[in-house]
């Protein structure tokens, strides 16, 4: 099990799960407390009040801030102590805040070096702002490492397997794919000619004829999946339907071996259909449920079998691109220095 | 996590609690069976069958002995094995068996040297059985160090942000504690002059105006808590009510991270009002339920963050009295080597 | 805890078990696979994909080999890859397989040196297929080391403390027993002459009078015990009955401290009464949970006193004999190199 990979942006939360209560969220071990202020600031602390170690989540948001359920201490979005009963002046007392940024109806924060965290963009799930992309989204925690749900998003012939009565179709595991590295992206591609729609397709789309179906999923780190579906009529058909997909995914390690997972899936066509939205979003998440039995079975074998390694198969290009890359980052986090320590050092 | 205290009397059991059949209760680690014998003698054993390790607990009380439920070997309320089928003579075979005093409704059991129990005098709870006082009590497993509940009872400023719809006045983080230590006890007192009553004093005792309220809490080791409560009427008000009550609580650890927490609640007032008597047990009951949760997520806190220290408050100083007297009293316990090995030893 | 005794045949399922899907159960720590393909082969395999380590037993029986249910590999019962999707060469890729026998209605799979698997008896619970008895067994699954069921078994003395409902006897604890050694096999008995029925045997056979009961427990290793159980008429009853009983147990070790414990219970009278049959099994499985409770306990009071040993009873004499046997085999699969690595190591 490798170190994660701090310096990037991760999915804590969705904007709807923020109300009047603060949100427990343990992300890469650290416990965190995530709250909406009254002015709809957002504040991540370490959900550890400093005066008796509670966690903060058991206390209640007043104003931009946070109160403790224990004994009132009350810290705000950045985590300084603003208020403690009895004491007049509070001698810069706080709790570890972590950067964040609200887009998308996704809440994301930074668990790296903050002096990085300006520079790095958001992993780029704009679709969903879109107008021409409608969908909606969700979140499930999966006990498994978050490089697994990443590895099953880029080897799609276990649609076949594993989503029997869904996302299957006869020839996923017989077109080749062709896999490759951009610059710190990963890309596996497969076309599908003349076949028969998945029963997801069919249905979603209602294709009563053969299509050709286009697969791309792009892996970014932190652990960002960005799949594009695309589905033509084959030539020659009666039918001449184009529909597109968007299925994004970003997983967020809560430990080494369990993942907090958001996913939106959208479409291009037929957008305001709210039935078929509603429809489409229950029939992933319970695609996503066969997945989840799938990934926490292989998670514990795993586990039971820390020297066993997987054989590659043709369809693991794009894995075996994607752990390269990962490595390569995370050496790279590893042996440089933060700008400001570099400064510090040199003197 | 320090050791145990273990030269001190602990609750292990209310009496109700010893019926028909032996009771199986963990303390500092070690599982204990506890039974009252037909001539209402209680014996506590380790609860591990000399012959095969089995528990006693899930056997018989047959006499004043306990029988081993698997193959029917049986010991007294000192642990001596006086039966094994198909043995005569049996040659000084026994289970360890722990010093016992049953006393106001509660079994005392002592865990450290047996020769310092005699000397040693039970925690006192004497007003249980004082006419003027009318109460009752229970228990309640919290997972949490016995330590942490000491200090939820010597800082009561958390009644305001734990306790919201009972016992939170608005005062009680407001007003100065006077915190000493008094030989082996530790005192925390406040009075909060012609204050509105809190919920649970206005439903218990019928104030309708403003009250002084007096609060004193006694920490005595191994972990026992009295607290003192008085509310009379505040001077000028038209009622002219004085009203005491009394909170006692015993904390028992299990482990390291669980405790036994028995308390009892009187008052000396209306005492033939069975009603109030009833309604007071549950009110309390469920107050302690909103404890228990702060207190084991406090303690996950603490395991999660060995390193993190708590931050002193002004209203902490009982803690910082009761935590240093532990320490003293701890490190007597493991220097002085008990009377009769020294006497060994000299040889 | 001892090691595993390896170089025997333990039973891993029920033949009635094996249906329409794989069946996964962990055996001496080792999660498998247990499958029986269309022509009633019967596969036992490590439960991992050679893939991605997926568990084979989330996968399906196609024809006589399991196909992977994430990506599709498939292997036959002796664990060879015979299929990956898109590859049309597989290069000496397999799974861990199991030397299997089916017999007797159960399920027998070989742990130790492959190469002793073939010379190695079964153990002999041959009765089963014997006309002359009639019967039925279960399984069920118990938190303990399988020599505590083996204890459990080769001293019938609990009968009377554990089953006071069903087997108990009052003489049961009070006649000796006669234990001895007749080379891999542990003999206890024990005869009780005209002693009343236990209420299981006056039940079961509807004795009104006493009998002459003999009770002969047989271990072998790995883990088996046999129970030959006779009920006669005593002399000078008015009744005249005879009747035998069977009680089969095959222990396998899922963990250190967890057992698979496989029985078959039969007679040898009234053969065609299939209500008695079912009234037997039932009987027998409701008394097997009582053993349950007590083994559990017994475990985990092990677990907490590792350095705590049981004291003998004239009783236990079956009992260190099979232990001093276990002992002494497995020092020889301790010592003794496999045949072929003695060759090797020769060279």
């Amino acid at each position: 099990m490798s170190q994660y990979l701090k310096n990037h942006w991760y999915v804590v939360a969705q904007k709807n799960e923020l109300k009047d209560q603060p949100l427990a969220r343990m992300v890469m071990e650290k416990p965190l407390v995530i709250f909406k202020g009254k002015s709809n600031k957002v504040g991540v602390l370490d959900d550890l009040c400093a005066h008796r170690l509670t966690p903060l989540s058991l206390g209640e948001i007043v104003g931009d801030s946070i109160q403790c359920g224990y004994h009132g201490w009350t810290f705000d979005c950045e985590g300084k102590c603003v208020s403690i009963p009895n004491v007049k002046k509070i001698n810069n007392i706080s709790v570890f805040s972590y950067p964040v940024i609200e887009k998308w109806g996704w809440i994301f924060i930074w668990m790296g070096k903050p002096e990085l965290a300006s520079q790095t963009p958001l992993p780029d799930f704009h679709v969903i702002d879109e107008e021409k992309w409608v969908g909606s989204g969700s979140m499930l925690n999966v006990s498994a490492n978050c490089d697994l749900i990443r590895d099953n998003l880029l080897d799609l012939t276990h649609a076949k397997y594993t989503h029997k009565q869904t996302l299957a179709t006869d020839e996923v595991d017989e077109v080749p794919i062709i896999a490759k590295k951009i610059g710190n992206m990963v890309s596996v591609k497969r076309v599908m000619k003349n076949i028969k729609p998945s029963p997801f397709f069919a249905k979603s789309v209602g294709y009563k004829e053969n299509i050709i179906h286009r697969q791309t999923t792009e892996y970014t780190p932190g652990c960002n999946i960005v799949i594009r579906l695309r589905g033509n009529s084959a030539p020659g058909a009666s039918e001449n339907k184009k529909n597109g997909f968007r299925v994004l995914n970003a997983m967020t390690p809560e430990t080494k071996t369990s993942t907090h997972y958001f996913w939106w899936l959208g479409r291009d066509y037929d957008q305001n259909n709210s039935e078929l939205t509603q429809w489409m979003k229950d029939a992933n998440a319970r695609t996503f449920l066969e997945d989840k039995v799938v990934l926490e079975a292989q998670q514990q074998n795993m586990i039971l079998n820390p020297n066993k390694n997987p054989i590659p198969s043709p369809m693991d290009k794009g894995i075996a691109l994607a752990e390269k890359l990962n490595i390569e980052l995370l050496e790279r986090e590893t042996l440089t220095p933060s700008p400001k320590r570099g400064v510090n050092n040199a003197r």
